[in-house]
C-alpha cells in the first residue's frame, strides 16, 4: 500500500478557517496528512478545529509559509487546481489523470497539490508555478466548488487509484527514469539564469516582457527536467556568459 | 445531455444547516437540483443560505418531509450511503457503480440518493428502505466523511458518468492548445542550431560527444514543442551567436 507521505496539499490564502478544517478532514479521510498553508487569513482557529473533526492532527502538523513559491520549493511535481480556461492554455489533467500521475511518480518525488482562494482560485503567478493544472468537471452553469469539496474530490480520486493500483500499476514513462527529477527550487534558479542570459543577449526586455517568461515556464514545465538535464542547461548558459564576458574583457 | 430531473438527494435529519447549504452547492456543481429534507433540525436557515453560495435555488425548492418512507415513496431506485458494514450484508455499490446504476435506469424512474445524520449515518430502518447501499472508499482509520463531502463524491461520480456517456471526457491535455505543434523537420533544425552554438561556446566537443546530443533529444523530445516555443528557442540561439560575433568583429 502506497502511503502519501510524499504528497502535500497546499492551500493558498484560505480566507475561511472552516474550509481549512474541512479540507484537513477530507485529506485524512482519503489517507493524506501533509497540509501547507500559504498566508491563511486566520490560523490556528477554533472553527478549523471544529470542522476538522477527527483530523485535528492534520491541522496541528500543518506548516504555514509566506509564499507558494517556498511551499513548492522542494517539489518535483506541482499540480494546481484551476476552474477556468486560461489565456495561455496549460497542460490540463482530469482528477483521475492527476491521481494516476501522482501514483506513477517515484515515492521520493515530493508532490504538491495546490488549491487557491475561495473567491478567486489560483492567480496566474500561482498557476505558473505548477507543472499541470487539474480541473474538476462540473456543471457549466455553476462550476465553482467549495474549497474543501475540491480537496475532497482530488484526494478521493487519489485514494481510489491506490486501491486499484494494488491490482494493476500503470507504469508511467518516468517510472524507470535514470535520473532524479529536479526540484522546484532548482528549476526556478534555471529560469532566473536563463532570464539573465536572455537579457544579456538582447532577446528579452524585462520592461516589455511580452509573456516571454510565461511561455518559457510552460515549455520547460512540461518536461519535468531531470537533474542531469538541468546541469546541461545550466552549463550551456554559463558557457554563453563566459564566452560573451571573455570577449568583453 | 441527460438531466437529473428524476434524481433527488435526500438528507435524513441533518443537524447542521451549514451541511444542508454545502450539500446544495455540491449538488448544483454536479448538475443535480432536487433536494428533500427529512426532519431537518433547522431549516430554513441563513447559515444554509450562506454555505449554498449560488445554489440557493436548490434550497428554495427543497421539499421537507416527515419520514424517509414518504421521501422515497414514489421512487423506483433508492440508494443509501453507508459508511459501515452491516450485520446483514446488503447489496453494496461503489460510488462509480452507483452512478452507472442510476444512468442505466430509464429516466422515468424516480431515483433517491439517501444520506444519513452527521453523527450516526442512516440507521437500520432507513437502510432497509434502500435497494442498494453505496460506500465511499476511505481511509480505514478514519472513514467518517462530512455529510456535504459525501454528497459531493456521489454526485461527482454521477456527473462523470454522464460526461463519459457523451464521450466528452477525458480531454487530452493538448486538445485546446493555442499553437501548432512544430514539425519533425523544424525540431531537427533546432537541434542542429543548438549543437552549433554549444560548439561555439565550448560546451560541446563533437570529437568527444559524451551522449550530449542524445540527452538533448530526450529532453526536448518529451515535450511536443509548439511553433511559438520553437521560435523562442531559435531566437535565443540566434541572439547568442550575434552577441558573440559582435564581440569578435
Amino acid at each position: 500500500m502506497q502511503d502519501f507521505s510524499n504528497v502535500k496539499v497546499v492551500l493558498v490564502n484560505p480566507s475561511h478557517p472552516g474550509n481549512i478544517g474541512a479540507s484537513a478532514r477530507a485529506m485524512k479521510n482519503m489517507g493524506l496528512e501533509n497540509m501547507t498553508l500559504v498566508q491563511p487569513e486566520q490560523f490556528p482557529s477554533g472553527v478549523a478545529v471544529g470542522r476538522a473533526a477527527s483530523a485535528v492532527d492534520v491541522l496541528e502538523s500543518a506548516i504555514v509559509v509566506n509564499s507558494l513559491r517556498s511551499a513548492v520549493a522542494e517539489c518535483g511535481l506541482v499540480i494546481g487546481a484551476s476552474a477556468r480556461s486560461r489565456r495561455i492554455p496549460w497542460p490540463m489533467l482530469t482528477p483521475e489523470q492527476c491521481a494516476a500521475k501522482i501514483i506513477s511518480e517515484k515515492n521520493t518525488t515530493r508532490v504538491a497539490l495546490v488549491f487557491g482562494r475561495e473567491d478567486s482560485g489560483l492567480n496566474n503567478d500561482d498557476l505558473q508555478l505548477c507543472h499541470y493544472h487539474v480541473q474538476i468537471p462540473a456543471n457549466e452553469t455553476y462550476n465553482s466548488l467549495n474549497l474543501a469539496s475540491a480537496v475532497m474530490v482530488i484526494c478521493y480520486e487519489l485514494h481510489k487509484v491506490v486501491l486499484k493500483a494494488e491490482e494493476l500499476t500503470p507504469r508511467d514513462k518516468y517510472d524507470l527514469w535514470d535520473q532524479e527529477t529536479a526540484t522546484g527550487e532548482q528549476v526556478e534558479s534555471f529560469y532566473e539564469h536563463l532570464e539573465r542570459v536572455m537579457i544579456t543577449i538582447g532577446f528579452h526586455d524585462p520592461e516589455n516582457p511580452r509573456q516571454l517568461m510565461h511561455r518559457i515556464r510552460r515549455l520547460f514545465g512540461r518536461i519535468r527536467i531531470d537533474m542531469m538535464e538541468l546541469n546541461i542547461l545550466r552549463g550551456i548558459l554559463t558557457n554563453v556568459e563566459k564566452k560573451i564576458k571573455g570577449r568583453e574583457d
